[in-house]
Parts: C-alpha cells; structure tokens; sequence
C-alpha cells in the first residue's frame, strides 16, 4: 500500500541556492526555479537515481512555510512525501489507525498536479507526512 | 557522483513504536529493533521500494541523539543519507565547496558496515547530511 519516496521537502529561504551545492558538490541535475503561487512556494527539485529533494521557499505573504522558515533561519527537513496507489484507501486506514489528517480532508492538487493530503507530525514521530496518488 | 538516497532518518523515543504505524495503516516492511552500541541507536528499518526510512532511538547515556530527542518531544527528522561511489572523493569535493565535515573527517563504519561521514547541517540547508560509501 505504501508506494515509493517521492520526495523529501527542505524548506528554506532562497531555494535556488540551498540546492546549488547539491549541483557543484554532487553534480546532480537541478530544476529551474518554479513559483506555484497557489500554494505559496517556489520550488526547486534535486533529481537523486532514486527520488528527488525538493527545496521549498516561501512565496506571498500568507506561504504556509514562512513560519517555518522564521522559525529555522539555517532551513530545515520541513516534509517527506510517499506515493500511494489510492489516496482515499490510504486517507481512511491512515485516520485509522489514529493519524489526523490536516485541513479538510479532501485531497487538493499538489506540486506535481496530482492529489495530495498532509497529515499531522505528532501521529509521525515529528515529520510531516504528505501522501500523493501515484 | 551523487547516488541514491540511501534513507531518511527519524530519531525518537521509541524506535519500534514509531515505526508501527508505517506497518499498520501502510503495509510496509518493518525491520526488528537492532541495537548498534558502538553508534549509541536502536535502529528500525522501514523498507519502502526505493529506499528505506530508518527510525533511530537513543541507546546509553553517551547516545549522540540523545539531545535532539530531548528537545524534539515528539521526535524529528535527524538526517538524511546519500550513497556516493567514492566517499574520499565526494568528500574532498563537498570540502572543497565550503561544506564542513564532522569530527576528524575519516569515514567511520555506519549502520550498513560501510563508511560513512556527516556534514554540518548549516551547510545543507538545516538538514544533517550523512554520506556512504556505496
């Protein structure tokens, strides 16, 4: 039921640089900048063999990551996405098993156009747990 | 140079609890508790199918997360691991880049008896990055 990594999340304030020394140290291919002003972020992406580092950066001043990025002056490991074969199976057996589920439990679209939902750090050992359909 | 994302790792309380709820509501692989008294953890591994999650507990009182759990009550992620193909390179290179290494700057033998080394967070965006030998 739990399908692949699909990426780890690294909230940060200039997202360009934080994922420059992944290309000069690691020689990684890195993403052009993307703003996705529907959800208050521009993105960067780190393609690894087998998943993808994604650098996030506040955009407006409502960006559900400016707290955190206050909060984290240096960035942080802000979340951790799994691709799911079915994201309302994956929703239910999550609520479950005791995970809340953030917002209103409707899965919006998320950075890739696909149906995302986020679930609560605490039910996650303090990691912020975003589930995407495969 | 840069390989595969080797695992994300989440320090807690409870190692093995923690990793429940990744077998209850997801279905997935759960190792056995494994403690590494040399390395100060308890270690579960969640194995996804392109990489693993690796929940680390605190083992004695010189535990080098015993810190980080204190002051993440509900747990946090605690680093995250690369594979490279030749760690003294890939490591003169990240040095070369302004990256700092941790401790002497000789690999050590991580969780997986291969040679690991940590570079400081405040290099890579807040996250402690571990890379091994692949």
């Amino acid at each position: 039921m739990l399908g692949r990594l699909n990426h780890v999340a690294i909230a940060v304030k200039d997202a360009k640089q934080a994922a420059k020394i992944y290309g000069t140290a690691f020689n990684a291919e890195i993403s052009d900048a993307v703003p996705l002003p529907e959800h208050g972020v521009i993105t960067v992406f780190v393609t690894l063999p087998n998943t993808k580092i994604e650098f996030i950066e506040p955009l407006g001043e409502a960006s559900p990551i400016a707290k955190f990025v206050e909060r984290n002056a240096d960035g942080g490991i802000h979340h951790v996405c799994y691709d799911v074969p079915d994201i309302i199976a994956a929703r239910d057996r999550m609520i479950a098993e005791g995970a809340r589920v953030l917002g209103d439990g409707q899965p919006k679209i998320g950075a890739h156009g696909k149906p995302v939902l986020f679930f609560h750090p605490k039910d996650f050992s303090g990691a912020l747990v975003e589930i995407e359909q495969a």
